[in-house]
This record gives C-alpha cells, structure tokens and sequence, in this order.
C-alpha cells in the first residue's frame, strides 16, 4: 500500500465568492449604499486588526466575468472563527445585495519534504508559510484540484518515491517563478469537494497563464491533474470600495 | 458471480441540509424571528426527548462555506418517522427562513464480518452501532460514495474475499483513529444517489483531513473510491442558536 | 450486428415529482387551501375510477428528502392521456403552492422472453403485466438507469445470446424477493433520458436495499449498469392528504 | 488523415421549448389571456402563409413530463430569419408566461453520399429534402448526439470508408421504418453543443422507441453514439391551442 | 518532460453574454426604455472611440437560441480594464433588464512559431494579430476548448516535435478558409475553466460549420479536442439596437 506524505497545517481557509445584484443596490436609498459600504469598511477595518495581531489574514479582489463580482480569501486558526465570519458577513447589509456564488473550504498545507530536519512548531520560515500574511499583490487566481485516480493514470497507486521525485520537479517549475507568482497550497480532503486549492498572487496577471501552463506539461498534471473553476481577480483596495460600488 | 455481502440495517437516516434566507430573516419582525426560535427549541426538546428514550438521535452542526448553513442529521427507526420529521420541520416557520441545499437518505449499516459468532439481533454492541446514539462532538463532516465501477477497476467484479481483504485493511487505517474520530456508516443502495453515507464525528477538525487523506492512499479508496461532495461543520449546541440566529 | 430483443409495450408511464412551496401554501388562506385539497381529491377520484375500469392506474407516495415532496406515477393507454393528465394537475389550484421537481416519460415493457409459445395480444398474464394495477403497498422506490456501452464494457455489442443468459441469472435475483418487491419496468429509449426506467414497490422499505446491492453483483449491474437518482417514499392514502397538507 | 464527408446544408432550425408558468397564466386576467392567444394565432398565421410559400416551414407540439410544456420547431433560409423569429416570439404576451426551457440551432443536412450522380442545387428530391415541409403527423421526437471520440472508440479516427460502411448499414434500420417514421437530420458543429440534432416525427408513439431501440444495437450508435436529452410530444394543432391554455 | 511551447500574448479578452428579460422590459416606461438604450448608445461610442485610438476593440452580435439574448466581446490591453467594462455595464440601466448567461476571460495568444525571425515586439504583423481590431462580419461563433488529457489521448505528454507537426496540419485546414472565416484564439489557462477560447467570424454562416466539422476529422481535434459549449450569432449593428429592443 502506497504510503500517505505526511502534511503539515496551518492556519483554516475559507475563499468566499460572491456576486452583485446590481439591480436591487442601484434601488436602495443612498442612505442604505452609505451605511453598507460603512459596515463592510468597520469589518474589514476588524480584520486588519487581526492581521497586524498576526491571529489570521484576509484578501479582497474583484473577479473577472460573470462568476463572481468578488472573492474574500479569509485565513483564520480556527475552523470556528471561518464560520463566525461568513456568519457575521451574511449578516451585514452588505451582504443583502450579493448573492453566495461560490465557496471553498481548506487549511495551508505544507508537505513534510520541506521540514527535513527543522522542527516545524518552532522553525520561523515554517511557521510563517502555515500562517501566512497575505500578499497585497495586483492579482489573484484561485482554482480547486485532484490528483487523479484512473485506469494507469492513478497518482494514489504510485510508490511515494515516484510522487517525490514527480513533485519535486514539479516545483522546480514553481521556483523559476519565484518573486513573479507566490502560490498558497490549501488542502481540502474532508474538507471540500477537491482535494487541494490553489491560490496564486502575482504582480503581472500573464504570470499566472505562464505558470499554470507550463505545468501542464509537467507529468503531475499532464497524467494525474484535474482541475475545477479558474477565477481570477483584481486587487480591491480598502479605498477602492467606494469607487466600486458607486451607482 | 461474486456474492453480496450480508449487512446488518439499523436506524433509518437523514441528513438534511438547509442555506438560511438571511436577508428575509432580517426582514422578518423580531416577534416572528422569536416565535420561529422558539418553535425550533420546542421542537429540539420533542427530538431530545426521543433520544432519551432510546427511540432514535439527531446531530445540529452549522456548515462551513456556502453549500450550506446548518445541517441537521436525523436516525428513526422507520422511514415514515424520517418522512415525518422532514415534513414537520418544513411546517415550522424558521423552514420559511431556510432554503433546502441538499439532503442525504440512507440507513445505518454494518458489514456481517463484525458479527461473527454473535446474535446480532440481542449483542449489545451491534445493537448500539445498529441503533447509535450521535455523539455531541465539536466538528462534523458527511460525504457520500461510490465503490467505482469502471473498466479494470471494478469493486463488484472481484471476489469476495479479495474484497474481504482489501475492506480488512481498510478498516485499519480507521482504527488508528479510535477516539479521535467516531465513523458512522450508513448504506443508502436503493435509497439514495449514492452507495453510502460517510458521516465523521471528531474534536479536532484537522483528523478528518488526516484520516480520509491516509485512506486515499489504501487500494479501497485508491482504485475503488468515488466521492461526492464533503461538507464541514461546526457544532450547534441548542443554547448556542439564539446567537446564530441573532440579527 | 447484435440483434435487438424485441420488447412488448404496454400502458404509457409518466412519473411526476413535485416539491411543496410550504411557505406560500402556508401564507394562502384556509379556504384557498381547502378547496386547493377539494379539488385534487376530485382528480383522484376520477382516476380511482379509471383504475376500476382497468382503463390506467396510478400510485402517490410522499418522497423522503429534498428531491421532491411527492411522487405520481401515472398509467394511461396512450401519451395523450399522459400529456392530458400532467396539464390538468399543472392547471389545479394545488398546482400552484408546488415546484416541479422531476420527471420521466416511459411505457411499461416486457421482453418477449416471458412470452414464448404464447400469444401477448390474449394471454391473460401477459395482458395483466402490461397493464398492471399498481399495488398500494406502503414503500416505492423510483430510479432510471442505462445500458453501459463504455470500452469493453459495452451492453449493446454483446451477442444476443451473452445478454440473454446474463439478464437470465439477473431476474433470477429478482425472483428470490417475489412477494416482498413488486417490480415494473418501464421502457424510455426515445422518450425521456434513460433507456429504463425501474419502479419498485415493497412493504418492508429496507427490502429495496437489499434487492438492489444484491443485484449490483451480478454481472448485468456490475459491469453493464448505469443508475440515474434513486426516489424513495412512503404511501401516501387518500385519507392522509388533509394531514399531511395540514399548516 | 481521415476525411471529412461533404455535406449538403438546407433551411435553418431552431428548436425552442418552452414551459408554461401556469400560476402566473392563471392569475392573469382573462382579456390578458384572450389577448395573447389571440396574438400567438397571429404569429401561427404568418409562418403558415411563409410554409405555403415554401420560404419556411414549422410544428408545434406540446411536451410531455417536467421538461417543457411546447416545442417550437421553426426552419428558415437564413440564421438571420431564425433570430428575428425567437426575438418576436420572445415579444409578444404569450412568452411572458413561458420560461425557456431548452433550444437548439442547426441546419438540415444531407450526407453527399445520396446526391451521387445528381446535380444537388436542382434536384428535386434533393431540395425537398433540404428544404423540408414539416409533416404535422401526431408526435414528434427530439434529441441531440454526437459521434463518440474515446479511445479505442473514435469515429473520427476511422477511414472514410469504414464510416461509409457503417452508416449504410446503420441507414438500412431507418429504411425499415419508412412510412411509419419520417426523421429529419440537422447539423450543429459550430452551432450548438451537440453534433446533430434528430427529429422524428411519427404516427405512433411506440415507433420512436423501436427504431432508436432497435438503432442503439448497431455498432454506429452501440459503439460510437453519444445522446443527449430526448424530448417527446403530441401534435398541437392551432385550433387545439385554446383549450390546452384555457384555464 | 514535454516543453511548453512559448506563447505571444496581446490584449486581454472578455465574452460577456446576457440573455433579457423581455417580460420586465416590457413592462419599464417607454421613457425607461429609451434613457436605457440611450445610456448603452454611449458606452458603445466611447468604446468605439477607444477602437479608433487602437486602445482596443470590441464586437456587439445578437445570439441565436436561449442560451442567451447578446454576447458583447470586448479586447483591451488590461485585465483592470476588462473588469471595469464589465462593471461599467453592470450599472447601466439596460444590465437591470438583462441576466447573465456566460462569460469568458482570456487573451489574445499566438503561438512562437509564427514569430520565427522576427522582433514580436515590434513586427507589425505580429503586432497586429496580438492586438487585433475586431471584423464587423455578419456572423460570429464563440466556443471554449481543453487539449485531452485522457489515457492514450494525452496531448500534454507528447513530445513538442508531434505537437508541432499535428499543429501545422491543424492550422492548413484553417488556411484553407482563409477571406471566409477569421479566427481568432485567446488562451485562457490560469484564468478561466478551459484553455482556450476560439472566436470565429465569417459573411456565411455555414463557413463554421464547414470549417469545425473538417477540422473534427483532423487528429488534433479527433483524438485531442475537448469542445464546450457552442454560441452562434448575428451582427448587431449599433443603428438596429433600437428595432432589436422595440418592444
């Protein structure tokens, strides 16, 4: 029996999608507009406290087309606090207009290959990679993804020394990107209907088609990815809101 | 051809999934949000009430992410009861605040190996897995499967007692989680879309991730498995509603 | 080319589930709802009538989960009927406090194995299986299914006589759980998305389970089975209606 | 390489389905009613007067099950012809009470292969052929496919000759049903997600499913047929249109 | 490992389709209405003006079907771009009438290949086809596509040298159409659930279908090609809006 990769976890994630009902925004009173964008700015102004205390991280960026008009990366220690903040957006009047889109729920994941002979509780670069500061970087792009399981091409039935060396050259490729794309590995097994998600920020938008098609000819996606819905994103920043949301 | 394994049915199962309307639910007088909890309350204690007596149990956890905002998990010793149950809570009118998400139907089952040698009609320890009381622990996570069926990788082609074999060690890796994650099987053949029901019970969220993880890499999961969708979640104890439910 | 088993044909079939719009049906006033209940009881007795005249059949059962609220399985002589019957419901008052949820078009289908060395037009048994009477028995179970044709396991490439020795030792199955499972085929190639469509009514719900998973062994479902969703639910008489509609 | 057939393309055909929302239909007034039906006969009246041209041709039949209530089966020289047609129908009273339900666009199609030795832009029969005046025959049968492109089962990696092979003897099936089903072919590569739309028109129901039955064993669809939805109707005449909308 | 060839990437792209909501359109004032159509008269001139200062381009086509009502396709050289357009629209008064359909984000890609010898950067040849102001021929086809990744059918685990040679056949089917059909191909990985998009323009309809199905035969397509979901449409000239809206 193939042996399992042993993962280190971070902190939870949720990656939160939400679309726009325009229509009903543009028919509230601009008394309603105000004291929503107001409460959103308060809550977002909570989780940048948290961020600065270290205790979670979080990520606005407009999306791109129609299946979504926004996503909220959410980075928390707890799976609790994750549910306590989709709760207490849903609550907001922010929240009246948007309509749930999409969602995905993992946990940072890192995989013990890169712990070897640090201990991973008290090893700073670790630490910081489980519980990472989100970058404020112009894009973002998230997708879902399996290792697939058919007929030869069955990633689970090979000998954890064939997956080393496979993902080992695999993230040679994610290397050459250093400093252009920075990538988040959540894993979502029990969690979510994939088994990891991808998280890229990057500065220039074409790194992210320039990355994820170059490891599409590396054999561990070649044969054994598959891969859900791509999203991709501007940066929204806390003073663009309003601006965004103008009718 | 290969033989069916005997399994041994006990309580019948439903899990059943619901989104809260948030925004009529703010929009409802406060008097209608009261008398709607308190509905729901009377309703819990009805079911607690059942429980005690022994004559079935049900599980509240609120769900993680935007498939759904809470679920409740429902064993009865009759489909009618599940039926009526379903049928009842739709009446209330907090089901006037929620929208159905999704919904599982299955019953509890136990492969015939665990009853060597033993009456499974009075062995208290099949009896109590027959007929479990749920446990109240802090996380909950369901996923419904699929024993694949598809070209060389066909479950219900091999022999018993390769699949005998291959169930056997299987059911190790569960083992290895004793007291950390409780399983609940239930088989949902004839019932429901799926084959069976995964239901998990654990203190710490992160077991789910490890324990279906380390299966994924066993021969069962590896070239036999399919899975649907997972859903996460987070205990709701019944003093704990008022506040979900705040707005 | 493998030849074609020819198939008798009998009454035409259509499966009609809905879903119950609580909230508005408890938001339409007692009268609105009384007489909503009046008149669909009136449907019923006209087709009770028919039935007495052996001129078609019908079954009504409430469905467990979210799928649908409840099940119609109708069965008239010609596709007009059906058509007919399906437009009258959808221009009743109860019609408008339910969602459409599901449903299939078919017509009840015997091989003509079962008729060798007898005339289907006037041999009574035969007759009688192709215009069944339904059973009023307390459980259905509903799910349409195919034919795999996928690689080597491809159903319709098989030799006539392959497939007649394997659907031999599949109904042999099917007999074992005579008196318990009361089973109607029902064919749908060229009428709805499936090429069959399998109804089952028992009155020991747990009966479906163990029917259909012993099945799933046997070569025809193992290698040549593809299963549609699975509706199961639970008699609904005429004189349950006002209970279970009661708000 | 293998090479493409050459194919002759005639009229234009959009398929659109259409449900009916009768709670809304029902709660409009009866002048409402009146005024839209009148409208619709209108509308029928003018592509009648386009079909006596022979500049188009069209059916209307209802749709039995949950799918649509009618199908619109509309064929014009120009795809121009067959948006502006939609475009009108999406204008008038009537489709304020319908809900799109599923469409399809294509172009009837002729195989060169039957246009050997003729001069296919003044052949009569040919022209007939492209050109179709739609039978008003009692029922219709609608579904798309494609040709299979799956490992060892991939039409489109056949020599021309072999697919000749096969749709001669594939043909042949047809020809038994002459007479008793008359099937109009349309092409949609590049058009919509299928390759092929097939419509059948029929007498008697039960003919659809024996000769799509009796096709499915033939290895051009038991090998390398893939299906969509099948939607199956009866004949609406325009003078049967009142008392299927009176309510 | 297979190598990635390098792509040429130009202006980033947009397929923004809507369907309308005729019946609330209908029901606006005829002042709404026509403040509405006026306010999109202007988007549309400003993003003409963007067209003439080669900032961009877009194309405005009717779509044939009920997949949607218009597909607006719109190049410009950012991604903030795309987003703000699309936004931009988003609160006009005609996106109240108006649902969302489908979207597609990509951008503009040429293989290396053609740019053998020559300065990408500064080729007018080259930089016109990466920066390509859009045909206003009468016809457009819009469709998605992945290479498979599937078995034997793995494009990804070829050696670029076959990737080459299948291209250059594949794209001489495509010379072949050459004044009939334009195409242009946007690449789409990292940003939306397909790899490419393929956008085609023609004066003749039948030139898609002629020039997708030839291409069907073609290994590149037959063994390799993986097809969404097909859109065809009819030029909208900005001086028909008005008929195309009159209500």
């Amino acid at each position: 029996m193939p042996e399992a990769v042993e993962t280190l976890d971070g902190w939870y994630c949720l990656h939160d999608l939400r679309s726009i009902d325009w229509t009903s925004w543009k028919h509230a009173s601009s008394d309603e507009r105000e004291s929503a964008i107001h409460e959103f700015h308060q809550l977002l102004e909570k989780w940048n406290q948290t961020e600065q205390n270290k205790e979670g991280s979080h990520a606005l960026y407009t999306v791109v087309g129609q299946k979504a008009d926004f996503i909220l990366m959410i980075l928390r220690p707890t799976m609790e606090e994750l549910n306590a903040i989709e709760t207490e957006f849903n609550k907001t009047k922010l929240a009246e207009y948007t309509v749930p889109s999409y969602s995905y729920v993992s946990v940072v994941e890192l995989s013990t290959y890169m712990a070897r002979g640090k201990d991973p509780e008290t090893d700073p670069e670790i630490q910081a990679r489980l519980k990472p500061i989100l970058p404020k970087w112009e894009y973002i792009c998230f997708y879902p993804m399996d290792k697939r399981r058919e007929g030869d091409d069955n990633w689970y039935m090979l000998p954890m020394e064939d997956r080393g060396k496979l993902m080992y050259s695999h993230g040679m490729i994610g290397r050459k990107y250093a400093g252009k794309v920075r990538q988040i590995i959540t894993g979502s097994v029990g969690f979510d209907d994939w088994e990891w998600g991808v998280t890229l920020f990057a500065h220039d938008v074409l790194q992210f088609k320039k990355l994820v098609y170059e490891m599409r000819f590396d054999e561990v996606s070649a044969r054994y990815g598959e891969f859900g819905s791509f999203y991709v994103g501007n940066l929204l920043k806390q003073d663009e809101i309003e601006s965004f949301l103008a009718v």
